[in-house]
């Protein structure tokens, strides 16, 4: 089934709600889509739009109050939200600040806003001070309890990055079709999302990759128009949406017979990821599963982050870093993600992703071998 | 050529610094990832991933100053921008917040970030308020100098557009290859992504549509797996990417013959469009325009936006509505976009992409004609 049962978000909304209760949290309001989407299941894909903020309100007790452009009350109402309001938007005199302020003064204060780590603010600083003003309500953090919650997986979300997740393998396993020496890099990334979309994905928020020989310099440039050749590794990473749930993992592929580098280094990455998936487990910190992995691959404080948090969006929560101590439990949805040099700002990165599990971690991506496709 | 030349971007921030000067701001401080890209030219995917903010800093005299996660020095070394200062991200214990302190201390303030219509904070609030307490600085909005630059596009930044539409009219023109009777919308949907990465999109940041008889009830909804049927009117909306700049704008098509109805709202369409290409000129306001097509769909406040802005963003800007009296100017590039009730919470929509030029308007994607194509 699309979405979820009203059961799943009723379930979330109790856990919030208990959360708030313990903080002194009279309400949290939600401006970004992963947030608005995750208490309410509201999918589309118009917040590409930024002409109209969004507004959802947990209240400390009761149902969800959503406070949204018109535009969107059709769609608001195939979900299990009741309470919507709607003002006709674009409307820079009044951007539902008024109606805001009302729904807010309902519910009462203090207002929480999600103000950790990857946290951002998706309404203009002008109409926030407004409601802040208007409102006369006490505004704060939300005592990171929208994180929280997001980072523990249901059984229906798991299922449904498993799917993303077999929509990327099936695609990964058709890159012989698309790429070969001589193809452009670019030619290669537009095939590729075709790939995605023709095995199931719904979009392709994200498709990121590289080519060069032996490795690649960085991950996150566009793709040029240089064609593959012979010798070059290539990798591609892709976030592909299903149900609003993303998948992402890479695979490298070598374009004629791999060099002992590249196969080399391949190696590694598949023995460093099955060092980070054993130390993945319920009650290992974040930079644990970290130090398994560059215990390996033989990256310090400067290799980065070697895995994160997945789920409604791309990456989130957790960083695999020696800087982070957050403890592993149960429902987890993570990536590893380990890297090594292969020469002067050369590099090969490998990814999988996997959830935690009461006995260990459970594989959500179809694992890679150690050796290179060739193609 | 990918990109744009220097000049250009020397020239976007000679025009800041002159409105910064009669504003009395110090600095612009960015965050987002179009006004980000405007200043710089730095153009990523990444920025789907939320776990790392950026900063670009446009000071009163001299060259931007970039404060990003080292992941993104390489490509940042790639544009115009010299001083680049990197932090090893994600790092929740300093999120880049020392060092843009100490980069907006140099700069000096008032420091103003975009806090109008459409803007948001790509930061979180807990930093943005370390910011504006460890600096010293005074902090304000940028009296929409960030906006307004971005409103009026260069012959550069138009050809770019023009591009974008090119890929979508080539890709609307092959929907008869991929959507008939008895294929589900959902199909439709990854087809015709499908044939916009074929035709030259580097990416499908947006794609929206829907089918019914006679026309479709919501134009934010995801795809549904119901199959098209005889006396649909299907239509796809599409927000395709290429070097950075979105297209925006729909087609119409008639799955078998027809109805009076559906060919007589579309005739309707077309007509508004043309009265909308008309009425765009310099000098005219965004809600002469609406009342121009309003005269002819009949739509009257409840009408909602009938075009809107287009560029960096697939929405952006200006709204062509009663509340906007914004004016006209040359280098303005707009969607035209009337709808039509075609029965009790069904309508339809057209949509056409134009620049504002000194003599009236220039059409940018290739308008279509009266009659409904018939697949």
């Amino acid at each position: 089934m699309r979405g979820f049962a009203e059961a799943e978000f009723r379930g979330r909304l109790h856990k919030a709600q208990t959360l708030m209760a313990e903080a002194g949290i009279g309400a949290i309001l939600l401006t970004t889509e992963p947030e608005f989407r995750y208490f309410s299941g509201f999918l589309t894909r118009f917040w590409e739009s930024p002409s109209r903020p969004w507004f959802l309100i947990l209240p400390a007790q009761g149902d969800p109050v959503a406070v949204i452009p018109s535009i969107g009350a059709a769609l608001m109402q195939s979900t299990w939200v009741q309470d919507i309001r709607t003002w006709p938007a674009p409307n820079p005199r009044d951007e539902g600040v008024s109606l805001l302020v009302e729904a807010l003064r309902e519910t009462g204060g203090p207002v929480a806003l999600p103000s950790g780590p990857e946290s951002s603010l998706r309404m203009s600083l002008a109409d926030y001070a407004r409601v802040q003003c208007d409102s006369g309500l006490t505004f704060r953090d939300d005592a990171g309890i929208t994180a929280r919650l997001r980072a523990i997986k249901s059984e229906a979300e798991i299922d449904k990055i498993r799917a993303s997740c077999a929509v990327a393998g099936r695609s990964f396993a058709r890159v012989p079709e698309i790429a070969r020496e001589g193809v452009a890099l670019a030619q290669v990334f537009r095939d590729f999302q075709r790939l995605l979309l023709e095995e199931g994905a719904e979009f392709v928020s994200y498709l990121a990759g590289g080519a060069g020989p032996d490795g690649y310099g960085d991950v996150i440039s566009p793709a040029s128009d240089v064609p593959l050749a012979r010798g070059d590794v290539l990798m591609l990473d892709t976030g592909a949406v299903r149900d609003g749930y993303f998948c992402d993992y890479d695979r490298n592929f070598a374009v004629g017979a791999p060099s002992a580098v590249a196969a080399g280094a391949h190696a590694q990455l598949i023995e460093a990821t099955a060092a980070g998936f054993e130390a993945s487990r319920p009650g290992a910190r974040a930079c644990d599963v970290f130090a398994a992995m560059a215990a390996i691959t033989g990256g310090g404080e400067e290799a980065g982050r070697l895995g994160h948090g997945l789920g409604l969006q791309l990456t989130e929560g957790l960083s695999l870093s020696p800087r982070d101590e957050t403890v592993l439990a149960e429902g987890m949805v993570i990536t590893l993600e380990p890297g090594v040099e292969t020469g002067p700002g050369r590099l090969m990165v490998h990814e999988e992703n996997i959830v935690i599990r009461a006995g260990g971690a459970e594989r959500l991506s179809p694992f890679a071998g150690p050796e290179l496709v060739v193609i």
